[in-house]
């Protein structure tokens, strides 16, 4: 049976469950309102039909169709029924002040009234250190190989993956994490209960028993297109850093990284070919946004740690080679010195510009770290 | 014969191509000199051992190796002998205030003390819109696609491409600025009546005969590898920008790239996969020293054009989607319509969270944009 109104209300916590099915994400107003007078006292407004006055006196330019939308489904609002399949899909309900609240949620200027969570319910150790990894469903090999090294070399630094439960990049992402026996993430724009898209089913029930599915909406909300766009919001927010793998101009993970930006926590990019066009979303990002552009586990990890750990190893320049240790005036002869036949001392020291007077020694140098030989009076660069 | 005094030692030009010969290239001490005394009078300081003197009391710091050297090669100066090859080649020796002289070349503190130009010797002009196009001789396929790709794009919007003259990235960009019809530039690091590597002699000729064949060493000057890096900075130097095309972390074109953002002019890199390691050094030059992400001949003349001209046209996010123009509650209840089977206005109020009241409005605006049709008192979306 719908609609009874429940005890549970008059519980702060259950009143922020009966929130989340009552608004949709996302509303400034629904967010003022509860920072002025909690969740079970606004709700007590709403079934009492003053919530339009309430806002009008909090000085709140609440949009009339928010507030119609709440009046619509305070009369749908079924708490016990909300409660029983939290219990039912195991689902744990955090609130603000819960000691496994994420506090990274509180950067949000509309927060969520409270987050679903399926498998380990303490988030806030489970993303200590995580980076979310991001990108187009539409994904190309390429992409989806880089989604998995990443994923892949950061569970093996001890990072927790990020990400939704789409096909392509987020899909390749938690499966090469799950595969490293990571820990990995997966925040879902339905319910937590649900699996979307069902071909999923699998990989989000092993995303759940790895790390945590994640959600906003309550039970048995549909995925509906709005709520990827709040969703994105929560990857963002809830990761050290939001990586974009592979996206079009117009891939949806590009709200995220904006997301990611407007609450000024880290954002990369994956570069690939500039005749990809699944590339060009991260090549704008770092060309028109300052997005750090990111190739390996260990940079992706270096973007999201805390500063001064992490920091991504000296990079390999390759072996050295020879004469790459001269000073320039060596350099110079070791240079002149041919590699294909040999030269007189005179013409060395005329090529590479050095006097006779010099040269002996220098030659005599190059000779005893076995960079050229002598030949019959003439010398000629060793093989190498 | 060698070792000629010549009457040319007291002309300003010629004696500025005898310093090409008996100076390496990239000499503050020379750049000194010169400044100081002119090059006559310092080259007859140089004839009469007086020269390591005459540094000394300008307070230089003069490496004696570099004096030594001069001591040597001025013994070997046949003046009259590289005016004789400057004629036979038909190259023109260009000095600091010809008009034909570039100034760009005036930001180096290590100027040539004259350019030998074969082709066209109005080199200003020449490379007044230009980019360089650097690269690995061991470019991939990818690579040079990308090199010709640009040359093409740039020499179409008007621009010089500058380049050296290497197997690889080099070729590629002149090959298409001259199947394009365009203009390019070859700075080599041999005399400029030298063809290196030899399988480039008809490029090299092509080159010379669309714009210019350009050195700092003298008239057959053999490649040594110290005349490469010295080489590159006349390339950045030269150009309104450069971009490196593809380069592993050792490509020597990377030095191009450092002598440009020494000299405070713009560096370019273009992207590629993250497993390519020929483009390591592309994202390195993105990553640690802010070079711009170049994907396009657009982006690329961006770079290289004096400000406000030559932008970027705004970039083309695709095809707009039906939705994109809708404000938030028509967004909603538009996305609450089933795409397959139809659904009640409850139930599509119900779920967007719109009223019935303003749902009624809502659906009948979409219908009327076609987004939806009415079907026996359900909607659905209407197919795209």
């Amino acid at each position: 049976m719908r609609g009874r109104r429940s005890a549970l209300e008059h519980d702060e916590r259950w009143a922020r469950v009966a929130w989340t099915y009552v608004s949709e994400s996302r509303s400034t107003t629904l967010a003022r309102l509860l920072e002025a007078d909690g969740a079970v006292e606004s709700l007590a407004l709403l079934r009492a039909g003053r919530v339009r006055d309430r806002a009008r006196a909090l000085g709140l330019r609440a949009r009339v169709a928010d507030l119609e939308g709440w009046e619509a489904r305070i009369g749908e609002l079924d708490l016990d029924g909300l409660r029983r399949a939290c219990e039912h899909h195991a689902l744990s309900v955090l609130v603000p002040g819960d000691e496994s609240w994420p506090e990274r949620l509180d950067v949000l200027g509309e927060p969520p009234p409270c987050v679903y969570v399926r498998g380990d319910p303490d988030l806030p150790a489970l993303v200590d250190r995580s980076v979310a990894l991001v990108g187009s469903r539409a994904a190309t090999e390429y992409g989806l190989r880089a989604a998995g090294d990443l994923a892949d070399g950061l569970v093996a630094r001890g990072f927790t993956v990020v990400s939704g439960a789409a096909y392509g990049i987020d899909a390749a992402a938690h499966r090469a994490a799950l595969a490293g026996e990571g820990r990995t993430v997966a925040v879902l724009a339905c319910g937590a209960d649900r699996a979307y898209p069902t071909a999923h089913r699998g990989l989000i029930e092993a995303v759940a028993r790895s790390g945590a599915v994640v959600s906003e909406s309550p039970p048995t909300a549909a995925p509906y297109r709005w709520r990827f766009l709040a969703r994105n919001r929560l990857i963002a927010a809830l990761s050290g850093a939001t990586v974009v793998v592979e996206a079009s101009l117009r891939s949806g993970s590009l709200s995220t990284a904006k997301e990611a930006r407007e609450h000024h926590l880290p954002v990369g990019a994956v570069p690939g070919p500039v005749s990809s066009a699944t590339s060009a979303g991260c090549h704008a990002l770092v060309r028109d946004t300052g997005a750090v552009l990111v190739t390996d586990a260990a940079e992706a990890a270096e973007l999201a740690a805390p500063i001064g750990s992490d920091l991504v190893p000296a990079r390999d320049h390759g072996p050295s080679r020879p004469g790459d240790h001269l000073d320039d005036t060596a350099y110079r002869v070791w240079s002149a010195v041919p590699v294909r036949g040999s030269a007189t001392a005179d013409r060395i020291g005329l090529a590479a510009g050095v006097r006779a007077e010099s040269l002996g020694a220098v030659l005599a140098a190059l000779e005893a770290d076995g960079l050229v030989v002598r030949d019959e009076g003439r010398w000629r660069k060793r093989a190498r």
